[in-house]
């Protein structure tokens, strides 16, 4: 079901130096299905992470914040099935068990383990079961684990979402290598579902937490399915200088720009496979919000379209139904907002001019934009010189159908 | 498929005194199917309405909105079918040839009639059409013409929406009938869909006004479908003073706030009857939030819920998935807020205490409730006094059907 998105192949995947992982099956989801990930990053490693902006954050991003802050992390270690949100203090003693365990059998500090865990929200994570199938999680870590990996963090999505790629750096081949998840409750906010990205090049930490936030802004956080945010979305950027590079100790260098421009595309492919994943999705949408006042009215915007009920089911429809759009538009809150000055475009078809129906639109031309499983809708809002864009899917009946069954 | 919602009979509306209208068939809708309503008003009515606040508002909304400023309204031309918005200059032009054709007829100034105008945004209005239809909408004026006006302003509606209610002032008894239509594009902002209410009582335009805001804010301003806030919506509120009582000057008097009642009682019948005829809806919810900081950031939190489509799919499916609901708690982005101070309550049964799940809860009483088909769901935020009430509906896979096909 998803949209112009196929699956990674095994040898796709590139090992990054410095990296191991390894999945397994605790029995958390249905029978024999991997739901526990372990990642193992060598000594070193310099890590940088984002988290959800819910008040409402899950036990294990609370933790996770928490060690990070003590200890740089040696192990991260990832369960799908259970969100192990809304669990209070027994979600975080849980968290807490589960780390400890890690620890107890990697010979590390408890803080040196970062726990995510992603699923249904509100129930006990069986910590038990997690911390019996340790061991094998431990034994099995590989530098060939991604592909694997990729697919033990899946929950309702159909698809792995994973990508390598190299780039030259000081004459050192580099590796970045990274994965995501998620279709549903997708509007992350300075922080995303689960994804995680690895590179063996050499990178300070103050330059490495500029490269995962300027990516983020070109990636997850400008992604939305529904416009819910989840309790548990964390993004996480390791860097293990393994690549043998001259160390990059400046964003604005011209290595330093490399490597940003390299993550903010393997980041932006990730962030966009989880829309063309999104639940229920038959069609791709990416909207170009431009000429505004500033960087945030156009995103806001693109929220407000992106968000519509009306313009998702017109999409998933192929009715290119402008009304709607406008309609939109109209009540996305802009101060002094002169209608008459805004134009929209589907692909390359002028729908609205100045606020109209443009003279030369036929509904045939609008119909054939509509049809494709990609389109962009470009609004030009006439009153600056600021622009932004979002990636959005439509709304289909499967969206109904995933999460009216989601728990059945 | 409306939500414990029945139609009104014809002999349920009663006459108000002062108030005719007649609804007809222009041939705007498919073949037969009525679609234009007038109502004319006595001299001497005072009339005050209240319009979308969407920046893309449609021609009829602007038109009516400058003729009420030079005019007492005599009349209300009404056609479903064709919003008449996104149309520029050339709708403008339409609504005014309408209201000319109006004028004519009736012997009045063209600013004594204001149109609205309601159904497919985009699409040039059929002024021939209307204005044919017009000479046997003049002849057919009855004060008993509420039931079929009723059906007459409908579109995507099931159901007709009206009542009508009764009351003593200073010894007089005073009719109060109002209808409204609406189920998709549904979020009103100081505004609504189309509503008109009428009464007979003798009231001062200053208080009227002041009627029809209190009542809007306990009603039609506390409804959501899809959080599409229409470019057409009106709200229009009618006092022919023909019932004989004392004319009402204060709204802190007794007949004040006798009327007030009255009134607002029944726009809260006519906003939720429109939530209950929701596109798709199988269910009718009631979102309370309390003890917040400000009734603003209760709303806030309401809207958060009522707009969330992974609630509105879990309700559909009767799936009490308490999380979801905290969860868009959780991002409704209010400041400094403490989810451990948060309960909430399905119906009488307590899901979350404390930001966590109730001890005392069993997943048998959630699903109980859930499966009621009027469900209210009580959030108290544990810092303040404040509290709001939205009402919203479920998310089915009708509203994708509906919304899919609505121009096909």
């Amino acid at each position: 079901m998803a949209v112009n998105l196929t699956a990674p192949r095994a040898d796709d995947l590139l090992p990054v130096r410095g990296i191991r992982l390894s999945t397994v099956s605790a029995g958390i989801k249905k029978a024999d299905q991997k739901d526990v990930v372990l990642i193992e990053m060598t000594e070193g490693t310099h890590t940088t992470a984002m988290y959800t902006q819910n008040a409402f954050c899950a036990a294990p991003v609370i933790l996770a914040k928490a060690h990070q802050k003590q200890q740089a992390p040696r192990y991260l270690l990832i369960n799908s099935g259970n969100a192990n949100a809304g669990t209070g203090e027994a979600g975080m003693q849980a968290a807490t068990d589960c780390c400890k365990a890690v620890a107890e059998l990697s010979k590390v500090k408890t803080e040196a383990i970062l726990p995510f865990s992603t699923g249904v929200i509100g129930q006990a994570l069986p910590v038990e079961k997690i911390t019996a199938a340790l061991p094998e999680a431990m034994d099995t870590l590989s530098d060939t684990g991604w592909f694997a990996a990729a697919h033990g963090i899946m929950t309702t999505d159909t698809i792995a979402k994973a990508r390598s790629v190299q780039l030259t750096l000081s004459g050192k081949t580099v590796t970045i290598t990274g994965m995501s998840k998620g279709s549903g409750m997708i509007r992350p906010d300075m922080a995303t579902m689960l994804a995680y990205v690895a590179t063996d090049a050499a990178v300070s930490d103050a330059v490495l937490q500029t490269i995962l936030h300027k990516a983020m802004n070109h990636s997850f956080n400008r992604i939305t399915v529904d416009g819910d945010t989840s309790t548990n979305d964390a993004c996480v950027l390791m860097a293990t200088g393994q690549a043998g590079n001259a160390e990059i100790n400046s964003i604005t260098s011209n290595e330093g720009e490399q490597l940003l421009a390299a993550v903010t595309d393997l980041c932006r492919y990730l962030a966009q496979a989880v829309v063309r994943d999104g639940e229920g999705a038959t069609k791709f949408i990416s909207i170009a919000v431009q000429q505004g006042k500033s960087q945030e009215e156009c995103r806001q915007v693109a929220y407000t379209i992106a968000h519509s009920p009306l313009v998702k089911t017109a999409l998933f429809a192929s009715d290119a139904n402008w009304g709607r759009i406008l309609a939109a538009v109209g009540r996305s809150g802009l101060v002094n907002f002169d209608l008459t000055k805004v134009s929209i475009h589907l692909g390359d078809v002028c729908i609205v001019e100045q606020g109209q129906p443009a003279s030369a639109y036929t509904e045939e031309q609008g119909k054939k934009v509509m049809d494709e499983t990609e389109i962009t809708i470009t609004v030009q809002l006439g009153r600056g010189q600021a622009e932004d864009l979002v990636w959005t899917c439509d709304f289909s009946y499967d969206y109904v159908k995933i999460n009216a069954e989601y728990r059945t």
